[in-house]
């Protein structure tokens, strides 16, 4: 059973010492360890991240006891800590429109047993896909959403997602705009794909906008969710190339199969707990 | 000897044959030929654009002869039409600043005769690399520049642009903002790369302001220089993928090596006569 | 309406003329048109090779009575001519085996729209898929196949698909090697999809012979089946970059992805009538 | 002032916290740490490498005092052990033929500082960049080459080498087969580029093996040369798509760009000390 550590803390000598040293006094075997130091080495004002995956093998051991161990490395060096276990998978919800390219794809690897995600419900503002969900023995809800009704729809999402537990909500091209409350429930917790490379062509028709500028490639964005519209902490990106031929149309088409990637990139990466914060940018460890 | 001729028109019925009946009937051989049609086929408002290469493999026959016989079509169908040489290189100027990589790659592929170019001389504001055009026995004019005298530095530069009878200006990271009064002589003649993917991060520092964003790629573009800075017509465009540990100076080291490429395949393709301008829009012809 | 016409012949002067006038005589709108010259324009043994699509938009026409009247050109020029209906989708067959991601793939990009597939039956030798087949509203044939009964097997697949009048077969991951007087039956009209880089790799455990060589990349490859294994004229290749830190498990996860995506861009290309085939070649019209 | 260690060792527990004890001991401030296990965590003939980069910052510590400090650490975990000085530049001698492109892009990237490389001998058996060589001020060698002559020509490399006391040898497309007791002299020294995707086209002419064979796409490989040739331990590979279009001199024109950012990848992770071989697989930390 892997267990993975998540640090942060001001950039201080000794610190990967300490750490280490700690982890082996469990009885833990290292198995992945990666840091990275926001801001210049030694200087006032730098970040140091960590994440260490490792195994406690030794009887007897336990997350709880690790972190009660751990506890004077983490107050002597002043450190945000995080314990995940690696063998929970993250429950999870996805949120859909009428597309169906983020969603299938994100239910067949999931399916494969590709993705570590406990998928507890799929919720969607039209009845579209509900075959799909339930023939894969997934919940699904269907929630329209008007302008008029917006805050009740929100205020029964919340509901659903409550209600099954839910850790993280990956939005699979919802198309909805979700209010600055309802994001404050989840913070650091909503995946969102944005079809554009963000941030050109925010907000609206971003595959209009790019086909007007003249464009040679187009992109996509997983970030995470904020109140600052398409400003959240960017996850994933990637570009395709395209030509002068593509219409608005043929853009769109050709914008799905990198919005679909980069979404399963994102959404990987944070299931594997891979993702650390640090104001409006993110950590992805390798 | 290969022609290129560059055409664009209303959209109609017929003009394809036409174009290859006069061009045959002129005993040219058709090695090449691509066409795209701007907007709906048939619709109203759409612009036909094609692009063919023919050699003249018939005595007695010329450009000149077979522009001459090609009128009745161009005026038939309301074209604009261009005539090139393929073994006439166009006539060509490099303008730099400190920073060496994309002159440095432009003199090596021209030297190794990779890009039809006839490089008539390299201009710069600063006197750093003379060494390096003189060693291969290009012109190099130091014309320094600041605020004051800008007016008559950019005299300066057309001056020596006409007297070399330039035809076309690749700005290799020249780093100076050319007046809407100089950008008017030289009309998508002028090559600019700018050190981003447009028009994510307009304006000055965009790979500080990429590393503010923290997004997860950088990229460049190359266009052509209009009033509109920034905003001129985009004739290529790659990214590269970075990650949160790469910080200002990593990101710009590693965004040269795709300004050097994009450059390039710009220079390239406006070079071999595969680019025309529609709007602010660009077709590059494969 | 669109028709596509294929043609290649023996490259000579006059053959682009003698085409586009044609199909103007005849009324019709080009609406695109690619032409490709194998060898050296001019010199003996060269092949011309050129896609047209276009509208018959006067009153009367058809497809065979544009057939009709372009046979004099055909014989003229001494062409292999091909004419294509782009409202009818070509009739295909999916055969699987137990890996999903492939099929689910093609299944949503043709239940989406996006592909144009006359998708007829789901064929596997295993009942895995069944379900997802079904539920799509798919016939699903189950033909288990062993080294004893292969013969018998194939006979009742090449049954399954006359019975469709499947007219393309896509191997999406279907893991078993046909035998030659399969292939024979339908010629150029079976795609697979190789799981390496072709020509590294060939052969079984790609993703093992990749981790073992130490490569940087992996790759995916589509390709028509030929009677030479893993020969046959590669329609499709892309790689990915992966580093020392994947395993055979982490390479497969990741390779997963380029097949799917490489198999769809082939997929696509014969539906679109794309494709030519000289030799073991492709031609992939843009 | 930074160093680098480079370790390996059996994978055992406590290994990651005695070493960064070890350092932390001697004053040292960690900047970057990365980690790998060959094989299963865990299990018997699994190996662990570790990249440490760090600050000796207390007073009187040197690079010597460490590694005596270090000592009882690498001989309990029975490790191999490198240690370099970051800020050494790695004496190099580049090896070119007539083809330019490697050779002016490595050149110019050394000369505006972006690779810690102390550049001391261009050694070619053609005349044709003595030029500018010696004008960047770096020794040009002219050792011509036969069938008769290359036992005694490799003498005389080997004599410029020690002559220049080399530590790195890149081959800039040197397009000659060194002898295996040449190799033998630079063990995972000699950085050489082949220009095909290894190990697709092994041997001769690989683009027009790719050609033949119809690829869409060509690549090229760096890797440390060893006896076996075109079989030595990869450090980078890259990809760039192709068309039938493209003839064989066009596939070679744009492999030529491949060819280009591949090798000076795989040159600086060489001299950033991030390549670490294994068996004939390298480890490339980040």
């Amino acid at each position: 059973m892997s267990s993975v550590l998540l640090l942060s803390c001001p950039d201080q000598q000794g610190v990967v010492a300490a750490t280490a040293e700690a982890i082996a006094a469990h009885g833990a075997n290292i198995i992945h360890a990666e840091q990275y130091v926001r801001g210049e080495v030694g200087s006032d004002g730098s970040v140091f991240f960590q994440r260490m995956v490792f195994d406690l093998v030794r009887d007897g051991t336990s997350a709880t006891s690790f972190l009660e161990s751990f506890k004077p490395v983490a107050q002597r060096f002043d450190m945000t800590v995080e314990l995940r276990d690696m063998a929970r998978p993250t429950p999870t919800a996805i949120m859909c429109s009428k597309q169906p390219h983020c969603l299938y794809d994100l239910l067949t690897r999931w399916r494969s047993g590709e993705l570590p995600m406990d998928l507890r419900v799929v919720i969607s503002n039209h009845d579209d896909h509900r075959d799909i969900a339930e023939h894969m023995s997934v919940p699904f809800v269907h929630l329209p959403v008007s302008k008029e009704t917006k805050p009740e729809q929100e205020a029964a999402v919340l509901a659903t997602l409550a209600e099954h537990d839910v850790e993280l909500v990956v939005m699979a091209r919802y198309m909805q705009i979700l209010s600055d409350d309802f994001i404050a429930h989840y913070p650091m917790k909503i995946i969102n794909i944005h079809h554009s490379f963000l941030p050109a062509f925010i907000g609206a028709n971003p595959y209009r906008q790019a086909h007007e500028r003249g464009v040679k490639l187009i992109g996509a964005t997983a970030h995470y969710a904020t109140a600052d519209l398409d400003e959240g902490p960017i996850i994933a990106q990637d570009t395709a190339h395209v030509s002068h031929r593509e219409d608005v149309a043929q853009l769109t088409a050709r914008g799905r199969d990198v919005e679909t990637v980069v979404l399963a990139r994102a959404v990987r990466a944070h299931l594997d707990h891979r993702v650390a914060v640090h104001g409006h940018q993110t950590i992805v460890y390798s």
